[in-house]
């Protein structure tokens, strides 16, 4: 029996999709995340005793929260002999494009498993957090799940047996984050979408993804350039972000590599190069401003180490 | 000037597509190829004065062939003051699916470029040998001039400012391919695909495309396994080729990584693990036979140079 009854877990927010990729793309953004403290209790089942942080108000019913459904569908997979309690700390706004109901359940399983007798691979925790935040998604998908339990650049390859692949970034890349203070909905994001993609625009985005991946593994800093760009999906969604058009526009030409939005938004991502990186965040932010958009920024390096036990 | 008057050159065939990468991929098939032969005239202007081997019922008339399209392309771009005489050698069947008025192209441009003074680079000659090989395709696509021209595993990013890019692909992989002896008109083939991609089938694909890009990347046959599978084109295009299902299923019974059409059809290529090639051929071979179709069949490697003077 594990000597561990009771473990504190972090997990990053995320930028899902990364303007190539949608809905199989992510990286983390360690900057910023969840905590859940898990402990064990005798009687099975799951219970929410607190929820605290940037959105406090959020359902304490565990089958309704992201990070209750998925310590559920564990203690129901493994039919585990005991129970779960847990508090949640919110550290990434809901709405934000962030990654934060992701998060929730990523770091409720990664605590979740530190108290159990026999832990799982990541790849096992990354089944019970996709049912977590299918609650709020509506449907499984791994895009921000798999970047904020891994850490770093990874790409999720099926559903029900996901593989998941770390995809190595170039060192002197950045990521420029700008988050403005607006709530969009998930549902709502993906509900404004096609439920199809013209040919010639498939053909652009598989070559987008194709030769962004390859820049990945080879440092080619200029095909990333070259590929980094949405042609599906940013058109669709952009006009539920104010001043995005600006705002990716003085990224570029401060020198991005390539300005998207990150998830379903409103927060927008841009990557570049350490020595232009500052002057793609004041780009941003003054874009964004001339909008009347207040914003929380960051610049971060995208390699990181993915959920863990913190206490 | 150039000592050099006389240049012959070989360009191999090539599988377009490759499951997952619809207009985008290809890998060159240095087992068969076309061998174009250019000599500098003083006129300007370009003269086929003979094609020879299996298809020897092309158009000689230079605005109407791609090897000479290709030259004019390039004689015109460079404006240079002397011409092209040239003999045309067909070692690849035409609608074969096998990237035969591509290799012409690609060969005619190699040859012409080794007598020229000042020798252009392969991203240079890409160009020109995409203005030749519209001739057939009826619009400008690099998916089987890039890998004929610069061998192995490539994709193309752009079409008016094309990056051509290697992917290592695992040493322990073959290649095997099965060309029935049939004609598939690419324009035909073309013609039938539906002009929309369902949003979720673009998904799929997408996840495919990284999976199998980061597989070739990491030496991960599983990942490979898992991504080599098309779920966008082949289901449109298969009817046009008997027994098409018969042969993927048992060829994937074999143990084959994955197996689809290469490029418009009809010839069917699989991968495998150099210790199935064998089973996987025999599979594919005995089943186009139950189908009354015989075909040509190879086991190549599939790292291999390009398209090379040879003469």
């Amino acid at each position: 029996m594990s000597s561990v009854h009771k473990a504190t877990a972090f997990a990053p927010a995320s930028v899902a999709n990364v303007a190539i990729g949608f809905d199989i793309l992510g990286f983390a953004v360690d900057e910023l995340g969840d905590k859940v403290t898990v402990t064990r209790k005798p009687e099975r089942g799951v219970t929410i005793t607190d929820i605290s942080g940037v959105d406090a108000d959020l359902p304490k019913k565990p089958e309704d929260n992201t990070a209750g459904r998925a310590l559920l569908a564990m203690a129901q997979e493994l039919d585990l002999p005991f129970g779960f309690e847990m508090q949640i700390e919110k550290g990434i706004p809901l709405g934000s494009g962030l990654g934060g109901s992701a998060a929730s359940a990523v770091a409720a399983v990664v605590a979740g498993n530190a108290v159990l007798e026999q832990p799982l691979s990541r790849i096992e925790l990354l089944k019970f957090a996709m049912q977590g935040e299918a609650v709020a998604a509506g449907s499984r998908h791994a895009d921000n799940i798999s970047p904020s339990l891994f850490g770093g650049l990874v790409v999720t390859v099926g559903i029900d047996h996901p593989r998941v692949k770390h995809i190595p970034v170039p060192g002197q890349v950045r990521a420029v984050m700008a988050h403005p203070h607006l709530f969009l909905s998930t549902r709502q994001a993906r509900s404004i979408l096609r439920p199809n993609v013209a040919m010639s625009d498939f053909i652009w985005q598989t070559a987008h993804l194709a030769g962004f991946i390859c820049g990945c593994y080879t440092n080619d800093i200029d095909l990333i350039r070259a590929s980094l760009e949405d042609v599906v999906i940013q058109d669709q969604r952009k006009s539920l972000i104010p001043g995005f058009d600006d705002v990716r526009q003085a990224a570029l030409a401060a020198g991005a590599l390539g300005c998207s939005i990150s998830g379903a938004g409103p927060t927008v991502f841009a990557w570049a190069l350490q020595d232009s990186a500052l002057a793609v965040r004041e780009a941003m932010v003054k874009n964004f401003g001339r909008h009347d958009v207040k914003v929380d920024d960051w610049i971060i390096e995208i390699n990181s180490p993915g959920a863990r036990v913190v206490a």
